[in-house]
């Protein structure tokens, strides 16, 4: 596997667009991707109760099982909670995606992030998507024009691509994201666009979206907080010219396995961009009796903000690890646990087959002290393991979401 | 039911006494309390995996039987994750504190708080107990001492007191609590020491202690963090003179809302000296199906870290409180939803049947800022209700838990 430069124009076929149309005040909002040929569709939506109205029109146009030739994005607005004036926009605002590219409105998806409850301002969306699918274009540049537009509170845009041989074919895959706050398992608010030039099955291909997010973007924490509006969709339009892949086989596992790579790689970058994020955190829990197991305990260290505030302040409290572990529901024996701090700058061990080690301060503060750190924790119960990520709680963190709407 | 001034002193027959013993540097970190005749004891504690010391011993004590003639508390470390020497320790301190008051180890608990992990000074906790022990008195003084020995990162200290009749007896209950961080439902880091001079058998007590816990103590949220300490203690010593109570009868009824009563004030309390809170938040939820959905969604609501910062930036942002329903994993219809937002300043509809209202920021702004918030939710499932209590999400709860160890 090789990667390579750009993201959602990278595929063969496929082409982008970004542009600021006036949703939010003079930065990009709209993000247009199409693929020449109608490609299959495989996508995963918030488990949100209280669905945005694009992810609610999105599962409808799944079920019915069409290919799938374009997806249009906003930012500023998430079109959630609007009733069904809501609902009734975001069909207008397929139509004349639709439209714009001659292609009819059931092959076209949506997405919308931003403020929650806000009326969504249908009319300038319409212009909006009007004046800017003529710009939609192959090159880099417009992947990149599209990863800035679907940026919410995010400080830098989110690209990845990478290239695999399957059947003497080269097959790219190639993704933008958007995530910040509410970042959470269960795909909290985040939107993930991937394309590919695969020839897949339609099956195969949600078959390996649907495993690979339980490990990627599910296993991510900014917040605890679950959005409306998550969205993960990948389009395969099948231009890369090899065997189409129709079952468990080898080229399906090569290709799964771009597909985490590009997916893990998009998830622990929404992670590092966590609002107010000055800390890039991994959990790996070794030891545990079920995959699950390991998966819960993960998440719940990941996501206590008593362990988020502990990094911030680069405090080796391993205690409120251990705490966090035992509330997580998982039942394991406090007595027979390792936890050790690693960065960059070293790695310390700090509770003993559960014995508390007298470690030293200065070298802890020291591990600390880097941006990325790792928490590794093993349990004596059996033999599976999960990694999480997450990032500190900082005080901009409160200062960002204390005031989002203005 | 009369509220009057005082706490664990004010039913006949405690004494209590709190003091400075070194644990901490010159602040009080010491508090027992005496029944001078054994009483019969109702307990709950963390349902955290990893529990300290003293819960682990409490729990086998009260399996026992046996009545209990006091307690010792320390603040300033918490004994917990601190492996056989930890234990060893705890058991030292519960026979220096029978001793020093003449009974048996196995009718003396004992509660730490503070910091984890961190080896317990026996030493001095033994000397100390030694020493205040012969200052224990039953006045309001003493009470008062014994509150303020408990708390760690707590604000000020929480006592209350009230008194009843029962069958012609006056009845006194009387409780002290600290908190602050790490609550969350399911009884997270918080103390709470309630007396009674009541004659009540101890089934009965435990019934109406289990009970109240569940919409008491384990509805409040701070942070979502579940600490390994948690510990509720009742001590019921007879004194007052009232026909047992040793059935759900009126006089148990009387009771058991006296006793509600003292829970729900020190709970709420609790939540109003959360760490760093600027806000006391109040979330009601009325129409669910059963009691147990209603008390999902009022939670989910108030452990939600961007209701919390919205609250801390006086943001009307009702999307985030019908998203925060959304994932709390019970199942209503989003369309069927009422919002209200209300202070002492007024109150203002925000989401009517689930459509947005086009409501006055001035206005909403104007409630916002009061210190004391309600969040009114109505869902249209069934008739049940519930409410839950937290704080806002500050820079100071950052703060505070970035370096709580130095």
């Amino acid at each position: 596997m090789k990667v390579i430069d750009g993201s959602v124009t990278a595929p063969k076929g496929f082409l982008a667009a970004g542009a600021a149309v006036g949703i939010k005040k003079g930065v990009k909002d709209l993000a247009l991707i199409k693929s020449e040929v109608p490609a299959v569709c495989a996508a995963c939506f918030t488990t949100n109760v209280v669905k945005a109205a694009s992810v609610l029109r999105n599962i409808e146009i799944l079920k019915c099982g069409g290919k799938i030739s374009g997806i249009a994005v906003n930012s500023g607005n998430a079109n959630a909670c609007t009733g069904e004036l809501g609902k009734k926009s975001n069909e207008e605002m397929a139509k004349a995606y639709a439209d714009a590219i001659g292609v009819t409105a059931e092959s076209v998806l949506t997405a919308s992030t931003g403020v929650i409850g806000a009326e969504f301002p249908i009319d300038t969306v319409r212009e909006g998507v009007k004046k800017t699918a003529p710009t939609l274009g192959y090159s880099r540049e417009n992947s990149l024009l599209a990863a800035e537009a679907i940026m919410t509170t995010d400080t830098y845009s989110k690209e990845v691509a990478v290239q695999i041989e399957i059947g003497g074919k080269t097959v790219t895959i190639g993704g933008i994201a958007k995530g910040s706050g509410m970042i959470h398992p269960n795909m909290a608010t985040m939107l993930a666009f991937i394309t590919t030039d695969c020839n897949i099955e339609k099956e195969m291909l949600q078959k390996a979206l649907s495993e690979d997010i339980e490990v990627t973007y599910n296993m991510v924490s900014v917040d605890g907080d679950t959005s409306t509006n998550d969205t993960v969709v990948v389009l395969a339009n099948g231009l890369a010219g090899n065997e189409v892949i129709d079952g468990d086989t080898e080229e399906y596992k090569a290709f799964k396995s771009a597909l985490h790579y590009v997916n893990e790689r998009l998830a622990k970058n929404l992670v590092r961009d966590g609002e107010g994020a000055t800390k890039f955190i991994e959990v790996n829990v070794a030891g545990a009796k079920t995959c699950g197991d390991a998966k819960i305990i993960a998440k719940s260290v990941v996501c206590s903000s008593l362990v988020k505030a502990a990094m911030f302040g680069e405090d080796a409290n391993w205690g409120r690890v251990l705490c966090a572990m035992g509330y997580s529901g998982v039942k394991f024996d406090p007595e027979k646990v390792d936890i050790v701090f690693k960065s960059a700058k070293g790695d310390i061990l700090l509770m003993d087959n559960g014995t508390p080690v007298n470690f030293d301060e200065g070298k802890a503060a020291d591990i600390l002290s880097e941006k990325e750190i790792t928490v590794n924790i093993k349990i004596s119960e059996g033999n599976e393991c999960a990694a999480a990520w997450g990032c500190d709680l900082s005080y901009d963190y409160v200062k960002i979401n204390g005031d989002y709407r203005s």
